[in-house]
C-alpha cells in the first residue's frame, strides 16, 4: 500500500519548520552533546550504531511494533545470538553488547546471564567453582539466570520460602519450593533460556537456617533443552513492556545439587555440615554492586527520557494547532504557554539528569578508590545519595516519557509515536532494585541519623549531605535565606544550592522533632519520601552546577546551561512552594514571593522554548534509536506516520486474507442477514 | 501445565485474609453498592453479565491477554455480531450493548457506527435522508463510522482541510483530500469495518466556504467489502489500547457524492448552488450531546477507576511484605501508612465521581428540560462543570489506575494483573471529547466572564457557579474563613464546600486581575488549569454532599460516606497546600494549620483504611470484569495467578514446538557452536 499520488505538498510543511527551529540555534550542537553525553556512552553507542548498520537485516527495528509476543521473543533472540557470535569474534565487548540493547530497547533473553548470572559468579564463587561454572558461562556454554525473587517475596529477601538443605548422606544440598508463595517469579532469562539457575534460597544446616545464600541449580538440559526432574519452569506470561525477555516462573521439587553447587566465598559448608564464613563479605560487594546498578539506572533514565523528550520537542515544534491572533496559520503547539510549560522543565531535568549521572558517576568511582584503601567511611553516605537518585531519576523519567506522551496528543498513542514502547520498557525502573517507595527509607534513614548524630553532638563522616546538614540545621550557621530575593537567587549558583539544601535540612529536622515526640516509622513514610525528594533535589542541582564548573568560564555552552539549571531550580521551588511556605524563621516564603518564582519561571521557560529543539538534538539520539513517526530528526512526520500505517500487516496482501475471512465470517452475516440462511 | 501437587499450603492463606478484612465490615455492602452506583448501570450490567454468560464459549476473556492484535480484533467481531444478532433477536438493546462493552472492555468494531453515525443522522439528517441512511443503518444494511479528525487536525475543528465542493453541473459534491495533512485519522471502526464514513469536510458552494459540514460518503462495496473509486483506506497500525478497534486512515480523491448526501437539517444547498440554514441549530444538539457525552465519560470514568481500586486494594491486604515489630508473620502491605496514603484517598475520589456521576446527570436532565421549555440560561455553566469534570474525573482516574499498578509492585506490570488493560483502554479519555488541556480554558473562560459580569455590577444567571463566586469573590459576603479550624471544618459539610469554593474565587479573581494587568491568554494557560481544577474540586465536593444528602439522615451508611467526603477534602487541601497559604486575607493557612490538616487527613487515611475492602466490594465489579489475577474476589491470588502463566501458549502444547525451534536455530548453535559446521 503506498500514499496516492498527486497530493499537494503541505503548506508550510514539517520539514521546513523544524528547520527553521534549528536555524535559531545559539550554541553548537555537537559541542553540546559532547559536554552533557559522557564519553563512554558516546563511543559505545557509536561503535555499536556503526557494526549494528552494517547487518540491517538483522538489527532492523522496522517492524517492531507489529509483532506479537513471540515474534518479538524470536527478534530479540536472532538479535541476541547474532550479538553473541560478534562477542566471539571480538567485534563487540559484553559492555558493548548491554549499550545494544540500551540502543535497540530490546532486552534480550541473553541478558541476565550477562548482567547477574556472570557477576554472581565473579564476586561469589571460588576459584574452584569459577572453573566448574564461571567459565562455561563465559563460552555460553550453560545460560544462567539469578532466581532470587519469588511470587509471594519481593523486597523482602530474608523472608525467602526456597530452602537449600544440606543432606550430610550423600553430601548434597536439596533445593525446595515449600509452597506456591515459594515460586520464583520475574526471574529474567528463565521462562525460555536458562539451563542453569542462581537461586537464592534459605541455606539450612543440621535444621539450623543460616539466611539466603546463592546455589547454582542446572534447571535445564544443554543437549535438549528439556527441564530437568523436579523442575517446573516456563514464561510467566505477557507484561505491560519487556516483552522482548523470557521473565519466567520456577518450582523446584526437592532438586539435589552437589554441595559444591552452593557458593562458598562468603559462607562455606563442609562435608561434616560444619558452616563457617571463609572471607568476610567485601563491603565493596555488599554495597559498591548495587550503588553500581543504580548509577547505570541514572544513566539509562537519562537515555530513555531523551528519547521522549526529543520525540515530543521536534512533533510540538511542527505540529499546528489554532490561528494565533496575529497570524494566518495555525500555531506549533510549542508557541503555546500550557506546552512549554510542560515540556521545557522536562527538558531541564534531562539535562540535570545527564550531568548528575556524569558527576554521580565520579562520585562511586572515588568512593571505590577510597576502600581499596580501606577507607569504608564513604559508602553509606553513596548508598543513601544512589537510593534517592535512583528513585528521583526514574519518576521524573516515567512521569516525563507519560508527559511526552500526552502533549502529542492523539498520536502519542499510536505505536508509532515509540513512546508507548519507550514506557513500557522502562517503568519496571520504578519497582526493580528496590521499589521507589521503599527506597526513600534508606535515604531517609541515613539522614535521620546524620541529623540526631549533629543535635547529640557526635562526630560524623564529612561529605556532601553532612556538610549540607551541618550548615543548614536549624541551629546551623546560615538561616537568614529570606534575605535573598529571587531576582538574587536567580543570578547566583551557590544561593540556589543553599535554599535546596537548607529546605532539605529543615524537613530532615521537622522529622526527627516529630519521631522524637513519639511519631512512628510507619507513621512517618509520607514525610519521608517527600525528605528524599527534597534531599535529591538538592543532590541532582549540586551534581548538575558541579558538572558545569568543569566547562572553562568561557564556554558559549555555559550561558544556555546555566539557564537550564535556573529553570529547574525555579521548576522545583514552584511545583513544592508549599514547602517554601513552611521553611522555618525569617527564611519563609511570602506568597509575593512565591508569585515572583512562577513569573521568573513563566520566563525563563519562553526564554528557552528558543532553543528547544536544538537542546534536544544536542541529546544525540539516532532516528534508528528513536523508531518514532513522530521524532524523526528530518520533521517529515505525516508521510512517514501515513506511510507507517500503511504497512501494517492487516492493509497488506496477508491482511487481505485475513479480512476477507472476517468478511465472510462476520461483517456479510450482519450485512445481509438472509445471505445466512 | 498444571501447579504440581504436594505443595504445602501457604499459612496464613491470602484467601483468609481477605476474609477476615470482610468480617471488619461497618456496613451492608449491597446497600452501599445500590446507593453508590446509579440503578441504571446495576440494572443493564446485571442485565448483561447474565445474557453473557448464557453463552461462556463467545464472550469468554480468559485469553484475552495472549491475543495479538489480529486475534484481538477477531475476538471483538464474534462479540460484536453475536451482540447484534442479540438485539435483531429483541435480547439486548442497543444501551445494553455500550454497557456490554464496557463490562467487556472491548470496544468493538461495529461501536462508532452505533455511538455516532446513528445519533449523527438522527441530529442532523431531513426525514428523507433518514429514509435513505438511517434506516438501513439501523438494520445495519450499511456499517458506518464518523470521520472528523485529521492527521494534522484534532482539537481544531474549524481547521479541517477535507473539502466538500458542490459541482452544479452533475448535482453533486466532490469530497476531496488534498494533501496528506488532510488524511482521515484515529476515526474508529473505519480500518476496516465501515462501508459508509460521515466524513466532515470544508462545504465550498460556488468557491465560497461555508464552514465543516457533514456528508455521507460511501467508501466499501456493502457487496464484496471493497474499496470504492477513489477512496484510499485502511487500519492505523497498532496502539497503545484500544487494539480491538479498527481506528482507521481515509483519503478520498475527488470522490462524487449525490447532493442528497450532505446532511441538510441545518444547511442545504439546493440543485442552483443556493445554500440556506432551513432550521437554527438546537442547542441541544449543540451543546447538549457534547454534555450527554462528557456525563458518559465521567460515569465511566468511575467504572473503571472502580476496577483498578478493587484490584489494588484487595491484593494490598492479601500481599505480605516484611514483618511488623510486633509480629512474627509478615505485614499486609496495606497496613503501611505510604499504601494506605496511596489508595484510601483514591477510593475517596472514586466514591467522589461515582456520587457526581449521579447528581451531574440529574443537573444535565433538569437543564435539558429548561431548554425544552426554552429557558437557555443553564447552558453554558453546563458546558463549563461539563469541561471541568471530563478534565477532572479523567485526570484521577488515569493517574489512579497507574497508582493502583505501582502499588501492586512487580505484579502490576502483569498483563494477569488486569491493570494494564485497563489502563491504556481507559488513557484516551483524557485526549479525546477535548484534550484535558484545551477543555480547562472552556471551563476557565466562563469563570472569568462570570467574575467581570460581577464586578461590573452586569446580571449574570443564578447556578451552582455565580451563587459561590458572588459569595465568595473578594468583596463578597464571606470572608473570614480563617477563623475556622481545621477541628471545625472536619465537622462541617457547609465549612468545606465555603473553603473549597472560596480558593476557586480567589483563583478566579486573581487571574482577571492579572489580565487586566495585561496578562495575555497564552501567558495565563499554566494559571488556567489550575483554576479549572480549583472550580471542578469544588463542583466535585459539591455534587457528592448532594447525593448523600438523598439519604435518610439515619442511614449507616452516611457515617461512613461522610468519612470519605471528608478524607477526599482533606486530601484536596493537603495536595493544594500552596494554595492554602495564598488565599486572600485572614483567609490564608499559617504552616501549622496545614501541618494540623496533614495529621487530620493521616489520622482520617487509617481510619478508612479499616473498611476499605468492604467499600470496593461495594463498588460491585464481578469478577468476570476484572478478569485479574490480583483482584479476585476470593483472594486465592498466586495459584490463580500461576495458574494463568502456565496456560501462556508458550508453555504449551503449540508453545513446545516454537521452543523447540528457538533452540535448534539459537540456543543450540550458541551452547554447542560446534554443532554448527
Amino acid at each position: 500500500m503506498q500514499i496516492p499520488k498527486g497530493l499537494a505538498p503541505m503548506v508550510p510543511s514539517t520539514e521546513d519548520a523544524l528547520a527553521a527551529e534549528r536555524t535559531k540555534a545559539g550554541f553548537s550542537v555537537d559541542a553540546m552533546h559532547e559536554f552533557i553525553v559522557d564519553s563512554d556512552m558516546r563511543t559505545k553507542v557509536s561503535k555499536v550504531e556503526a557494526v549494528m548498520g552494517k547487518e540491517p537485516e538483522t538489527f532492523s527495528l522496522r517492524n517492531v511494533y507489529f509483532m506479537s509476543r513471540q515474534e518479538k521473543m524470536d527478534h530479540a533472540l536472532q538479535i541476541g545470538t547474532r550479538l553473541i557470535e560478534l562477542l566471539k569474534e571480538g567485534k563487540v565487548t559484553g559492555d558493548e553488547i548491554s549499550i545494544a540493547d540500551m540502543v535497540l530497547d530490546i532486552n534480550g533473553p541473553f541478558g541476565l546471564h550477562r548482567t547477574m548470572f556472570i557477576p554472581t559468579l565473579q564476586n561469589q564463587a571460588t576459584a574452584e567453582q569459577q572453573e566448574l561454572f564461571l567459565k562455561p558461562a563465559l563460552n555460553y556454554e550453560i545460560l544462567g539466570c539469578y532466581a532470587q525473587t519469588e511470587i509471594g517475596h519481593g523486597s523482602n529477601v530474608q523472608g525467602l520460602e526456597t530452602t537449600c538443605t544440606y543432606v550430610p548422606e550423600t553430601d548434597e544440598f536439596e533445593v525446595h519450593s515449600p509452597s506456591v508463595r515459594a515460586c520464583k517469579w520475574w526471574i529474567g532469562s528463565l521462562g525460555v533460556t536458562a539451563t542453569h539457575a542462581m537461586v537464592m534460597a534459605q541455606l539450612i544446616v543440621k535444621g539450623r537456617p543460616h539466611g539466603p545464600c546463592p546455589v547454582v541449580v542446572p534447571i535445564r538440559s544443554t543437549v535438549d533443552h528439556q527441564p530437568l526432574p523436579g523442575v517446573t519452569v516456563g514464561d510467566l506470561g505477557p507484561k505491560f513492556g519487556f516483552n522482548t525477555m523470557d521473565n519466567g516462573f520456577l518450582l523446584l521439587n526437592r532438586v539435589r545439587v552437589p554441595r559444591v553447587n552452593l557458593l562458598q566465598r562468603y559462607i562455606s559448608v563442609s562435608s561434616e555440615g560444619k558452616v563457617s564464613r571463609p572471607a568476610n563479605v567485601d563491603p565493596k560487594v555488599a554495597y559498591g554492586t548495587m550503588v553500581y546498578v543504580r548509577t547505570q539506572i541514572v544513566r539509562n533514565m537519562s537515555q530513555v527520557l531523551a528519547k521522549a523528550t526529543t520525540v515530543a520537542v521536534r512533533y510540538a515544534a511542527v505540529r499546528r494547532q489554532f490561528k494565533g491572533p496575529d497570524s494566518a496559520l495555525e500555531s506549533p503547539v510549542l508557541d503555546y504557554s500550557m506546552v512549554q510549560y510542560r515540556l521545557m522543565p522536562l527538558v531541564a531535568q534531562n539535562y540535570a539528569m545527564f550531568a548528575t549521572s556524569q558527576a554521580f558517576l565520579l562520585h562511586y568511582q572515588q568512593s571505590m578508590q577510597e576502600l581499596d584503601r580501606g577507607n569504608f567511611a564513604p559508602l553509606k553516605e553513596l548508598h543513601a545519595t544512589a537510593c534517592g537518585l535512583k528513585r528521583w531519576t526514574s519518576d521524573v523519567a516515567i512521569a516525563g516519557i507519560d508527559t511526552c506522551r500526552h502533549v502529542c496528543g492523539g498520536h502519542g498513542f499510536s505505536q508509532f509515536s515509540g513512546l508507548n514502547e519507550f514506557y513500557g520498557n522502562a517503568y519496571p525502573n520504578i519497582i526493580w532494585e528496590g521499589d521507589n517507595y521503599v527506597l526513600s527509607q534508606q535515604t531517609a534513614r541515613y539522614l535521620i541519623a546524620q541529623v540526631r548524630a549533629l543535635r547529640a553532638g557526635k562526630p560524623v563522616a564529612e561529605n556532601q549531605t553532612t556538610r549540607y546538614l551541618k550548615r543548614h540545621m536549624p541551629g546551623g550557621q546560615l538561616q537568614a535565606l529570606a534575605r535573598c530575593s529571587v531576582e538574587q537567587l536567580m543570578g547566583s549558583a551557590g544561593a540556589q544550592l543553599d535554599l535546596l539544601a537548607f529546605r532539605a535540612a529543615a524537613m530532615a529536622a521537622s522529622l526527627v522533632d516529630a519521631m522524637d515526640q513519639g511519631q512512628s516509622w510507619n507513621q512517618s513514610l509520607v514525610s519521608i519520601q517527600r525528605l528524599c525528594d527534597a534531599h535529591s533535589d538538592f543532590i541532582v542541582a549540586s551534581y548538575f552546577r558541579q558538572h558545569l564548573a568543569t566547562l572553562a568560564a568561557t564556554s558559549p555552552l555555559l550561558p544556555h546551561l546555566n539557564k537550564l539549571a535556573t529553570l529547574l531550580f525555579l521548576y522545583t521551588l514552584e511545583q513544592h512552594s508549599s514547602d517554601l511556605f513552611r521553611l522555618p524563621g525569617e527564611a519563609a516564603f511570602t506568597p509575593l514571593m512565591v508569585a515572583e518564582v512562577e513569573r521568573a519561571l513563566a520566563r525563563v521557560i519562553e526564554d528557552v522554548r528558543g532553543q528547544a529543539v536544538p537542546l534536544v538534538d544536542a541529546f544525540g539520539i539516532s532516528d534508528f534509536r528513536l523508531n518514532s513517526a513522530l521524532g524523526r530528526s528530518d520533521g517529515k512526520v505525516y508521510e512517514n506516520y501515513l506511510q507507517w500505517a500503511m504497512e501494517d500487516p492487516l492493509n497488506q496482501e496477508s491482511g487481505a486474507v485475513v479480512r476477507k475471512q472476517w468478511f465472510d465470517k462476520y461483517y456479510k452475516p450482519v450485512l445481509h442477514p438472509k445471505s445466512r440462511l
